[in-house]
């Protein structure tokens, strides 16, 4: 072996999701562990059209040649004009989905040894994008809320930003409420530490939207980030950010020499599918989709969990519940044992970016059919069942105590 | 201003190029600037079908969902039996565009400060794909075929890798014939330095095919890149890279650090627009269209350039023309006048690593119209001649001595 590898390829290893993935490709496995949208929501039939007119209009080459790194114009101005706040159309970056956002912004703002706050837990996509610029990446403690201000007020000092998924977030589905919103943007002004604020699935409440962004409160401290995968398709990666002008132009260069630019030809198939407000339409229809798996999952663990100590939360929109299995358990554990019994998960520990919780786990709710959620929780279930069944005595007595 | 910027983006600057395609997109300038290829070679129609097939196919949904970061498998099968030497399907890896897996190379195989080795001039682009990771670039004398193999074993001690365009390259036109081939393969083999093989350009040929890939020598010794941006279209940002099992498992982590995969979406079209052979009829095309456009500026430059002590090569193939002015005369200083009469180049100094000449620049004779081609060499003689104009009597018999 002639090659000598960087040293950041240590801690660049596979990630458990990945290595889960292929476990739930077994046929007739059912899989709560990818964070799949469902394709029921994908508008095949309007990118079907776009895609025809994208290549039938007068400069339709144009689509398919060498475009600026910063995005297609009208791209961009329509992401502007989408943002609850005023976001001028030249700080908005159109990238290759929205994780590109992350490695980009990791090549920015982190030196090896930097030390960055993360959410406790937070998405494992993100540590995997941070990862390979060699930060220190120190976990933020956390309530149903998000992160904890006097948590985050102690471990601001010198950290070169603070990553947040304030709606819905992945792994947990927890939303940060308006108060916790207001406290952290004002905290991270007052410790001069900038939010990286990523909003895959904002557009995914059941009831009522979310609270506004923290860059709206204070757009100059905030790098946003949001995506087309989860209200059009993941498969054409595309997500866009947008951020202060300095940091834009930093980004913008990283972009181009990472991919030039974002592929012209989904990003004129987007702007086609978006005009006339195809989403106002388009996202209700997802929304409530995916509304109605999540009752079915709720329902289908109230009936199977009774009785198994097991605990989960209700998230009010997204693609994640997170559940918590009784003292005594571990999912890592647990999933081999579920895999057998022809169901799948991820377990909460590789989310962590200190110390685990191994009794979490991740369940998305959208991919699956109901039938499917009802059959994969009854699986889980039992799974849980043979488990406490092999604690002794003192062990499942410990377990079954209230938390 | 409450962000900490990584140190690596004092190096992270626009670049000549970026700075010079604003410059030309005035209108009316005709540019010989970009690395554009002609869109009349854009198989539009190929593209329309493929697109309603893909989006029409009993799965269409799957073109639009998430994918394994490795890359679509058909094509990947495609790329493996295209290229002229045994290569396993699971070494392939899809990029988006081969910019991309410069950038992933980079972080793969560069710790700040190592050595790596680049031809003079070399790339720009890959220039500032590597820059990041703060390598030490360390130019080897080229001639007119490449790296010179003396120079590279004295600079191979301890380098992390050798990084060559050995077809018609970007910037110079160049090719790396046979013999050089076969002696700098077993070079880097000897001096345990991996070879960075960047092959954008190879198929458009205009005489006979160039010689082997250097991967096809030693593939174990060799990352090879290749791209789908020249021979169909760039604005599908499709590339992909064959590399060593242990090379391609890092480079595949980092890849889904970057952007998780290449959108499925375009890699289902460009696999049906490949089936059945498309390329054997197309590129051809692409040849004969691309050689006469060479033609026609090989023709202008000797009938406007006459006597005005300019040089230039004769690319076998490519999209570039490597010039250089006389004694006396700088290409970047030229280029604000070229401008002013209505044409625009690249000087050659930013494609160097260590000392330029910058006497030299480079000319795209693809993306303008012969009629184009004319007039903007004409344009471009005027510049030349003004300038000489400028020079003291001495300078300019001097500038006029043979070389």
């Amino acid at each position: 072996m002639t090659w000598t590898l960087a040293a950041r390829t240590r801690k660049m290893t596979s990630s458990a999701i990945r290595d889960l993935l292929k476990l739930t490709e077994r046929p007739g496995i059912i899989s709560f562990a990818g964070g799949l949208p469902s394709p029921d929501a994908f508008p095949v039939e309007a990118f079907a059209v776009a895609c025809d007119k994208v290549l039938t209009a007068a400069d339709a080459r144009g689509s398919l040649q060498y475009a600026t790194t910063e995005g297609l114009p009208a791209l961009r101005e329509m992401v502007a004009a989408s943002l609850p706040w005023r976001v001028d159309p030249a700080n908005v970056l159109i990238t290759t989905g929205s994780q590109q956002g992350l490695d980009l912004a990791a090549k920015v703002l982190i030196d090896p040894g930097s030390n960055i706050l993360v959410e406790t837990p937070t998405y494992l996509g993100a540590l995997q994008a941070f990862q390979p610029m060699e930060p220190t990446v120190v976990g933020v403690a956390s309530d149903e809320s998000g992160v904890i201000v006097d948590d985050f007020e102690a471990k601001a000092p010198g950290a070169r930003f603070l990553y947040a998924l304030p709606n819905f977030q992945n792994p947990t589905g927890r939303t940060m409420d308006e108060a916790r919103r207001a406290a952290v943007a004002e905290a991270a002004v007052r410790a001069q530490v900038p939010v990286l604020e990523d909003n895959p699935y904002g557009e995914l409440w059941f009831d009522a939207p979310p609270p506004a962004p923290l860059a709206s409160r204070h757009p100059e401290n905030t790098l946003y980030m949001g995506s087309f995968s989860k209200v059009l398709a993941p498969g054409l990666r595309l997500g866009f950010l947008v951020a202060p002008a300095d940091i834009h132009y930093r980004l913008t260069m990283a972009k181009q020499a990472a991919d030039l630019h974002s592929p012209s030809f989904n990003q004129r198939v987007v702007a086609e599918v978006l005009k006339d407000g195809f989403l106002d339409r388009h996202v209700p229809t997802i929304r409530s989709l995916y509304q109605g798996k999540r009752d079915a999952m709720l329902a289908a663990l109230s009936r199977e969990m009774d009785g198994l100590g097991v605990t989960w939360n209700r998230p009010a929109g997204g693609m994640f519940l997170w559940a918590r299995l009784p003292v005594g358990l571990s999912a890592t554990a647990l999933l081999p044992r579920a895999v057998e019994k022809g169901v799948a998960f991820v377990p909460g520990e590789p989310f962590y970016a200190g110390q685990a919780d191994d009794r979490t786990l991740r369940l998305s709710f959208v991919t699956a059919t109901s039938a499917q959620i009802d059959a994969g929780i009854a699986a889980l279930a039992a799974a849980v069942r043979e488990s406490l069944d092999r604690l002794s005595t003192a062990e499942r007595d410990a377990a079954m105590a209230p938390a």
